[in-house]
């Protein structure tokens, strides 16, 4: 069976994520092809993976005809214009989260995606997670009934700094937005409002660059249920990320990974593991999850991609109304949202 | 020592409870005393209990002059009427909450208490709860922190009859006040602004009294910080109600007590049980602590109560600017509110 | 209804149990009549519990005709000679655990009992606590399949006094007894072996009356199958009683009641609640429930006692062949030890 | 820095496990070589691991001057064979256990290694579990103070095939062996005395190759103290792997790790995953960090080698002591034991 030849675009953090991901989890695939501006990135002894072509443009990866497919993991300032020119490559695409921080260039590249008839996937890794997966495939078996209610909880373990967040579109598009895709991802049904609050209660000098540090986001669906994100950049005991989904037959929890099993009891009671460190830790398994997920789609045709290119705007588009609701202090709904836009 | 003697106004469910607490649980206090419009419910033999009186008509309890303390356990509607007459008759005053469903009602039943100078202590009993006193103890002792958030849920076995909720204010005064109590409670300032979503999700026919089964409210504080409150009038898997508490230097779980602590391994996983079913198994206890505390109240004339007027007649305004946010779909600051009443 | 009407012998720790459980949990039960040798004992103000008739001499309850039952909570050296005239006296018997530390004592008492034909239960009434119930009764819907491995763990608070050990019987007769019959309860077959091991990790000094403040017991069944016992007089966590069972279909444990069920997340991991603290705190519901299931033996004549005297010889039995493997070093066989006494 | 050049011999399961650890996760070191002598094992693409020699005799390995240290994985009844001469080469040596089922080969490869003064290391990989890994460091800070009770409980999750267990020495010598290992490095004193029950209550034809299903272990210790090990070779609910450390400061558990984290709250109770399937998925992590504990003992001459043959001969002391006891019925002192041999 011939393997996908993949084309890393960004070898920053997430990229080699990506590169050892295939070369090591994934056997219907491997790298051969690499680009990052940075020339030091490239630098390195990437035989091990078998990487043939090393690029600081990433147009010349886009002419090498033996890629098949094309990882992007460039900043996001950059994800709209190389689907851009990828999809024209006739490339399969499996693009980092978020496409753009704007709806209009988003639109854009997904048109492109759409007229060259070329596949997206994009990288909404926490789907992929064995026990969000779990806990999905529980409510798809009916195991809880018809969904009211959704809660989910994502703490970080510090508050990237100034630079990052300038750039992040702060903390609605750039934390709460993962929430805001498994909430309407469980439910399994589009939001019909969106209603946010948000603080600086770590630090109160994000107010220089309109940012925060901590929200609170409730959604109604359409058809009914509702569901509450709450969200925090720092958390003194670890990374953690709960949900909690209640339906009328049942209530689902996906807690969270414990760093060892241990229990030990004495006179201050019980004590145990706190959660497992760094998302990174929690979340390589997803990575690669999602990678082989979207190589099936490549190796199978008909299958439909599990995270498109609609599932990303509709992510940015109420992450974008959760911001405004914070802005306005009002309930937005996504209907009026969609005509502003 | 002299015991404190009690006289109970009201022997229904609540009635009952109280009255076995007082004679088996504190021996600091006796009942000698009850009265309930309903012969029935004090023609049982209640002589165990060492009852001297039993009226029909509460005003002859108020005029016993052996009763030193009254604890008013009658239908809600006729709370603020019989506080005024305790307070003239200088009892000091045990009431279920809430004192009235209208605000102008409450002040008046306080002004009363105020002016004849008498206790009263309202029976907001989860605060007595150990496993919730245990929490506010440890925030007490900075355990975690600053709080950055509190989290309630609140989710009972099955819908009341319409008859009961007709009179019952409806989910926001009748249920999440509980809650709204609690986060206050746990919070330790006051609340700026509410924003409360509803719906019935479980019987659509509550619309015809204009009721909801789901609720969810969020809370903004004074000095910074959030709470939201999940409320379902129904669980399929029981009674639940849970607490987390997240500060800037750990977090705080309440989580439920089971029936049973077994653990059962088989093929499908792991098994163990269920809540504890119902609230009265949960909270009797808390209902004898509660009691108690007025009690010492009683007995150390400088020992302040520790839920008094003001405590209900905020959690009234904070469930009433609920009921008037979902009604307004719009964030409720209670400054508003209150400048309204 | 015509009301069990009891007497109690003996008005210790465990008499008082008894006496407010019978008054306040047992409807169809009341006590009519107590018997204490100590004056003092029984000049308490019980009238709230409608105690007609006092004695200081058990043989006068006896002789009280309206006395339907007894209850024998007296030390243990004088249960074999006060049932031995309670059976005389054709009352229905409920004696503390053991009868007696002798095997010819039991068997004479048993066998007096047998010739009056009265009701005798012995008080094992961790078999009545309802974790350990709820355990018993997954065995018997054949939750776990047949039975490999009964697994028992009893960890008290603190070392009894010496004077208290000295009439005791030892660790095995005073403490590992409860655990055996528990093995033997949970397993439905009899015990085919028994080897012992003991030794004093906490107090070398009680060399000096010749006991142990640790024991490991292992057991053999008829039938094939296992169990093991850890027993130690202290522990620095608290109170720890749990069991595990492991069948063919899978395996059952049970688990320590906690304080509170708060969890606690910071730097250091999570923290919850110790056990409860005192055995009586997590017993005291089994008491109520053992001298229940007696009553009802007694209302009903055709119900078998749930644990008779031939348990409680049996028990006896097993202790006294842990004891002997303990001194000869050398696994013992109930076969071999039956025909020694 | 010079990476150590190793040698595998032995290309089954186990060895390929090693090969892929030193290859992706132990940067210090590197598998240049390996042997095996059925040609199949070795036949396939090993490019990716960059190993240079492939031999079907471990002579040749040996014989390799660029060799620095060997991992043996070849069936027991070979090691003690290839640890003579790979002394004899000089090479540092890794090899699985057990040395041999004999004590004297046993003694025989040891003097080898010690004539030669090479370096040994033993595969008791347990001891690297991250978790038994936490319990050892936290016995070790004095958590739980002096030990009383070590328990630990293995349970497989089918009965591997005859043709294995005739050539595995045994339940004792095969599964067995391995708690005892581990219930010694936790207490850290030598075991004193044995006792060892051992029946087939999953499959009665075991009696046919001497062996059994089902064992249970008590071991006294030098200077006091006890351990108890319960085995199982098949167990419906997954693999089982716990222990539990009792001292007089308080108690440790190793609680097994589960598949996903969820719980699911139905009216059944609530439910969770049952415990991570098969061995190689519990342990791989392990493997790995007890060859990296190999190469730091290497690289480090002073470093003392953390599992060595001493380890292994006393492992396979115990052992053999457990099989006396539960043929011949009686206790087993170690120091008897030892004369013997």
């Amino acid at each position: 069976m011939k393997r996908i030849n993949f084309g890393i675009i960004g070898l920053g953090r997430i990229g080699i994520i990506h590169l050892s991901n295939i070369s090591n989890r994934i056997p219907e695939a491997q790298v051969i092809a690499v680009a990052d501006a940075n020339e030091q990135n490239i630098s390195g002894n990437l035989t091990a993976q078998q990487v043939k072509y090393k690029f600081t443009d990433f147009h010349q990866l886009l002419a090498t005809t033996e890629v098949d497919a094309v990882v992007i993991a460039t900043p996001t300032n950059t994800h709209a214009e190389i689907i851009l020119a990828a999809a024209q490559a006739k490339k399969a695409i499996f693009c980092e989260r978020p496409i753009d921080l704007s709806i209009e260039k988003t639109k854009i590249a997904l048109k492109s995606v759409r007229d060259n008839n070329v596949k997206l996937m994009i990288g909404f890794n926490r789907r992929f997670n064995p026990n969000c997966y779990k806990i999905y495939s529980m409510i798809n078996a009916q195991k809880i009934g018809r969904i009211h209610l959704v809660k989910t909880t994502s703490r970080e373990t510090s508050i990237p700094s100034k630079k990052y967040l300038e750039s992040s579109g702060g903390i609605f598009l750039d934390m709460s937005i993962q929430d805001l895709d498994m909430c309407r991802f469980m439910m399994g049904r589009e939001v019909e409002s969106v209603f946010a609050l948000a603080d600086r209660l770590w630090d109160p000098s994000l107010a220089s660059i309109s940012d925060y540090d901590t929200a609170l986001v409730t959604l109604t669906f359409e058809g009914g249920g509702f569901a509450v994100i709450d969200n925090s950049r720092k958390s003194d005991y670890g990374f953690d990320h709960r949900m909690e989904i209640f339906g009328d037959k049942g209530m689902l929890e996906m807690q969270n990974e414990l760093v060892e099993t241990h229990r030990y009891h004495n006179r201050e009671g019980v004590q145990g593991s706190g959660p497992v460190d760094f998302f990174n830790e929690r979340y390589i398994l997803s990575y690669a999850r999602e990678l082989r997920d979207f190589c099936s789609s490549i190796l199978s045709p008909n299958r439909p991609i599990s995270v498109g290119g609609t599932d990303a705007l509709i992510a940015l588009e109420m992450a974008i109304a959760a911001k405004i609701s914070c802005h306005e202090k009002r309930q937005v709904h996504m209907s009026e949202f969609r005509l502003k836009h």
